[in-house]
């Protein structure tokens, strides 16, 4: 049968809060539980069994995998944290906020050794290309989130190296994800990989839609304070798209909201917010969320399924475009 | 062929120095190249051979998982350097030092990333033993590494809680290698679970006797500063065993010696050495540390091989007693 997408992430979060973990040392995997218990979309996990569920009615061994990925995706956000100094997570303390650095460093590389623990637990024949497709995706995140560090320093960063960046830190996954339960539920190799270029491309409009909501969302419906990007000069697209379109004054200004050590949160976002609008930044960004929205549907209807049975994908990817949070 | 020690030895150096990572982003990847190149005493890649070699004569396939295990070690070197807080490795700079703190986190999980991809690349059918030897092994490190840290703010460690920590963090490792190169070489289980045995006690009698040269070694052979141990209160063998056996007298002023805030380092490590002596410490540590070589003499003898086949991997179990660094 084919599931519901409503009916797939409860699987999914029953399947992780179910999930016990080692009970000792405590101070290694609390921190573990806690952060997999601060729940999040479950996306990655979701895209697994989705894409099996695709290929095959029974997905219920696709779960453990899924629930790997989810639990490599918590440790790069538990290590990220740490690196980005950020003090909160989905409304919670972070880890190294709630205990400290240590506890973050070590319960983090306890956590991705465990995702490789979830994820190798599948039949024999299948471990050489699952191991080879995640290690290769995680070696990915990890370069993405050092180029996002490095342009930390940059104001020259361009748009295709930005591209690059969140196709590396964000779209790999979401594309391993997919091609990881294709694989799983028997998919033919063609309609694997085209559902791993649906997963980079809606990965792509994905983040590109979240820079977006930082600066244009709804502070009511968005999960973050709408500006901390531009507060905390985040190479976006947006800012980088700016300084490349920028006229001299433009610039100039810009690159002094953007210098200021000390200056009003509202005021600075209200100033760069005025910039991005000189230079028709919602249209600019929209439109390219949306070419990257139309090329993953196209990925989408090339795999070698009736539309019926790909329904519940096709609907969660325009939910994901259309979403305000 | 049984290859001596020195020929596997220069093998493992030779693979290792002709591992090329790659080349971007750089901030990732230099670090990493870094600590590998710092050396050490190669001993986990070198036992997982010199396992291969008493069932195997060509033991070349198993470079790639030896290395594997050599990158995961230097992993938890990178991390626990940071954890620790040490300036040096080796003689050198560690990683957070020479770069900062958030390289050492990110270059750290892209090895132990980089670890699982040279231990898979191995036949498919050894892939899940190993892969769960290895995972089950990686996660026994980084709960020893917790036990260590934890350890810090107790002056109440027990003996065998003290044991459980180092089999955790430094003997499992040493015992994966060799069973990892039993497997890979088609050795009866049997034969596996010796060498797992053999690990296991060498792994503990190594770290005792690492804990003694920290007292009672000659500050011309061994790489460390005499009496560093001492001088940051690291709960070792040797003080843990002191706080049990002394006297009301001894206790009161081991704990003093172990509070101060403000004190001269060669007169605190006279003090507490001096205490040591008074209670026979050396001899007792060195029972212990050679009642353990015995026990993994023992299980090495069980191994159904010739005396003669056998005859590296007994030198290297005694050189590793005998050494003075």
């Amino acid at each position: 049968m084919l599931y519901n997408t409503k009916a797939l992430l409860f699987k999914v979060e029953e399947y992780i809060s179910s999930i016990s973990f080692d009970k000792n040392p405590e101070t290694l995997y609390k921190p573990v539980s806690y952060i997999l218990s601060l729940g999040g979309k479950r996306i990655r996990p979701l895209l697994t069994l989705m894409a099996g569920n695709l290929f095959k009615d029974n997905i219920d061994e696709l779960l453990k995998p899924a629930a790997g990925i989810e639990i490599f995706h918590n440790f790069t956000l538990l290590h990220d944290d740490l690196m980005d100094n950020s003090d909160m997570r989905r409304g919670k303390k972070t880890v190294h906020k709630k205990w400290d650095a240590n506890t973050a460093i070590l319960s983090g590389d306890t956590m991705l050794i465990e995702a490789y623990r979830f994820i190798s637990d599948i039949k024999q024949d299948k471990l050489p290309e699952i191991l080879d497709l995640f290690s290769g995706t995680a070696v990915d995140v990890c370069k993405g989130q050092q180029y996002d560090m490095d342009f930390e320093t940059r104001t020259d960063v361009s748009e295709s190296e930005y591209l690059e960046m969140i196709r590396l830190k964000t779209a790999v996954l979401i594309a391993c994800s997919l091609k990881t339960g294709a694989i799983l539920a028997d998919a033919p190799q063609k309609d694997a990989e085209l559902l791993y270029d649906f997963g980079i491309n809606i990965g792509l409009a994905f983040q590109i839609k979240d820079d977006l909501l930082d600066v244009y969302g709804d502070s009511k419906t968005f999960g973050k304070n709408v500006g901390d990007d531009i507060v905390t000069n985040k190479k976006t697209f947006l800012l980088i798209k700016s300084l490349e379109l920028a006229n001299e004054t433009q610039k100039r200004e810009l690159l002094a909201l953007i210098g200021a050590e000390e200056f009003d949160h509202s005021e600075k976002i209200k100033a760069v917010k005025n910039i991005y609008n000189e230079l028709n930044l919602k249209t600019i960004t929209e439109k390219l969320a949306e070419n990257y929205y139309i090329a993953a549907l196209e990925k989408l209807d090339a795999v070698n399924l009736s539309k019926e049975r790909k329904r519940e994908l096709t609907a969660l990817a325009k939910d994901l475009m259309n979403r305000e949070k």
